[in-house]
């Protein structure tokens, strides 16, 4: 069994006004050194999958068909072995 | 300066709607393999702090008081020293 681990982020020339926010609002508390602020989204996938390098496969046309919008989205992920 | 990956998720005895869809989704579009899927926040905070000991803190409490809904969410998160 397969644990995956996707990260999803906004591509870097895409301005992100929730993180802007975000930003915004650590400073007013007091948080001074905080500089820039992304914010993505993180999928975690179970997969009984048994073929790791086929699951590294459809992992990745899932994201850039259905979890990420790869106009101005950017993804990495990782694969972990689990015990089943 | 450094960079910090904050990964937040719903606890795991908290319902995931979202993350429920996607898996419905991509049951529907064949694969079947996909098992649990929970779906979270992926946050990137670039830090002039150059007390290490002292970003930790800050950054667990950010967590805590406005990144995170403790009651129902979970955090963790890894701090990455880059050239400035």
């Amino acid at each position: 069994m397969y644990k995956v681990n996707i990260h999803v982020l906004l591509k870097d020339d895409v301005l992100d006004p929730q993180g802007k926010t975000v930003n915004n609002a650590l400073h007013h508390m007091g948080y001074s050194t905080v500089g820039d602020v992304r914010i993505g989204k993180f999928i975690q996938i179970a997969s009984n999958e048994t073929d790791e390098a086929k699951l590294n496969e459809d992992i990745k046309e899932m994201c850039q068909k259905m979890l990420t919008n790869p106009v101005i989205e950017k993804f990495d992920f990782s694969i972990e072995k689990v015990a089943s």
